[in-house]
């Protein structure tokens, strides 16, 4: 089961709020981690030319290596709303440091939700008075998570212990998702004490291997960010076992942000194997995992293989020679394309679909995550705004 | 109204042939267009690195730049195939040459259809049995139209008069379609009297501004194929206005395509104008067109013109500066961004959605054909070969 139930593991100092400040409707929209302490912290963030102004904000302050608090809103994206979207999350940014006591460039700000409409922050604004005495403690990190949705259909958040640390990640996705550098919103939250130039070289190396391997529909958003604040109270820790622990909690958030891509019925993982390089591997794993034919396939678990051959065929970029690839499918490799009744069964009968392509022809090797295309994906996004 | 009704301007010296030789079911599924006399011709095929055995053939063959016949089959690629798909085609090619008495170097061989299955071509050579006595004179273009249709709703064909000359254009779609040097299939036939090196010249160059900027689904097919037999029958012509003709037929099959994408609704027409570079807004206007979020938009008539500005911003391999970009609707830009209530009113009573995106940077432009994304795409693609 793909779906989070509890967080088990917490990190010491960090407290939450969230409230529906009513950018929309009712639903919640709005809402706040805070560390008790100054948090050695690291961000990437989109590759999208035109970014949105918290990011923009964000870009700037993380530049510090510090933070106390992220300030999230749902509903609205404020992405194409020029200086004045910028100087409204700003003042998000600066009532935020005002109510909690602490620097204004000790606060993140993210936006998530419809592009090109000006950001209602008076009811943001409004949605932060007396931010401190609501606070809990300690952070009630899935009513965040749920905050922080827009069409995801549930909160995503995971967590893990790595020596005396606990880490706890957060992500929300659902659409608009090809992250590139960085992922939609996700936000992780430890006690382990790390500089931030190591949590920034980590934070980089985890995602490379995750979020930037994950693609529902191949639009990059323009407000992709993940950020990763360390307040240091559970003191030191093991560098290799606190990446390896975050690499999974990276994983377990992407399957779920691919699982939960919009109208998804299907976790699709695809491994491009002995590939010329690691960037081929990547360019053909992503051309299998992007295209709508395949896609589509999957979702009625069709067993038309040769789109799969077609996908590997059309990957720009990358010198392709005479194909001698072979094809797999299952998590152990089990059936090739041999039969098409095998295969046909297995893509019916399982919600995690593992396809292997060995490209035979060097040893590099990529893993990235998907989902299927179906017509609940177009519904969703024909409607979107109305 | 984009659904063609007869051909008016016939080309001398063609004679046609076609039938259900059963490959699938008693549907019409084999073509052959003969010119009595050897035609100089040209040809330019897909750049998916794993092409259709028909292909390997057609490249070899084009060399000459002469051509007597075409023949065309539907309901199978034979794509990924191997070495026995290969010398399936060429059997097919030999018995056309033998029925025809023709060389069998003066044959170029196509198929579309299902990828990965082998060619029933024994199907194929009984279709092709006394294939000369069944030649029909002039060609029934319309009928060879409809014999090469896979998942198109109307068969696809065009006509005109150049000088003494004329011109017919026959193609079919209609999804795995975003062309990389030729389109799916298209043939032209002319009794225009043209060198096969001009022909070649004038055939990339229509290509280009037409077909290579044509996206149903963003996947490439392994069968693009374009073709174009020039007979001589007719004398000679003037080449620029030939070159024009052409250029003017290739975009009305070109808006066909777009407007019978599996699915489709909506023609989707986008100018990208005052770019840096041509390339530049070649790549501006393919993101844009290919993006399932802004497809999905004009579907329902959705206002969310944010959807562009991600589009825009997402386009990988082009420098864009902090956006300064304007974006109107209509054939005569006659609405902007200011208006969601007449944009919306657009984008819901129009089947010819026009949207122009004014980079203010430069002074390139293109122009590129797509449709929408819609619920019907996924169903006849989730249940293709089923």
């Amino acid at each position: 089961m793909i779906k989070p139930s509890k967080i088990q593991f917490y990190p010491e100092g960090f407290l939450s709020y969230h409230t529906s400040c009513g950018i929309k409707d009712n639903t919640l929209d709005l809402g706040v981690v805070f560390s008790e302490t100054p948090a050695n912290s690291a961000a990437v963030f989109t590759r999208n030319a035109f970014p949105g102004e918290p990011v923009k904000i964000g870009r700037k302050i993380i530049q510090n290596g510090l933070l106390q608090a992220i300030v999230v809103n749902s509903k609205n994206a404020n992405v194409a709303t020029g200086s004045d979207g910028y100087e409204n999350s700003l003042k998000i940014c600066r009532k935020t440091a005002q109510e909690l006591n602490i620097p204004v460039d000790s606060v993140l700000p993210s936006s998530t939700g419809v592009i090109g409409r000006p950001l209602p922050f008076e009811k943001v604004l409004a949605g932060l008075d007396s931010l401190k005495d609501q606070l809990v403690n300690p952070a009630d990190f899935p009513g965040f998570a749920a905050a922080i949705m827009t069409t995801d259909t549930f909160p995503k958040f995971v967590s893990a212990q790595t020596g005396n640390a606990s880490i706890v990640g957060v992500a929300k996705g659902s659409g608009m998702i090809e992250p590139n550098m960085a992922t939609m919103l996700s936000y992780f939250f430890t006690d382990a004490e790390i500089s931030s130039n190591d949590l920034d070289r980590i934070l980089r190396s985890c995602a490379d291997k995750t979020f930037n391997c994950l693609s529902v529909d191949s639009d990059t958003s323009t407000s992709d960010t993940l950020v990763i604040m360390a307040n240091g109270k559970a003191g030191k820790v093991d560098l290799v076992e606190f990446e390896n622990t975050l690499l999974s909690l990276c994983t377990d958030l992407t399957k779920m942000l691919a699982r939960d891509g919009e109208g998804a019925t299907k976790l699709f993982i695809v491994d491009v194997i002995n590939a010329d390089s690691a960037d081929a591997a990547k360019k053909i794993a992503k051309s299998i995992i992007n295209s709508p034919l395949v896609k589509t396939m999957i979702y009625q678990g069709d067993p038309n293989w040769g789109r799969i051959y077609m996908a590997v065929g059309k990957t720009s970029g990358v010198h392709l020679r005479e194909p001698q690839i072979q094809i797999f499918w299952g998590k152990n490799r089990e059936i090739d394309s041999s039969s098409t009744t095998a295969l046909s069964k297995y893509l019916r009968e399982n919600e995690e679909l593992f396809l292997t392509v060995d490209m035979c022809s060097g040893k590099s090797s990529c893993r990235v995550y998907g989902c299927d295309l179906t017509e609940e994906y177009v519904r969703i996004n024909a409607f979107y705004t109305t």
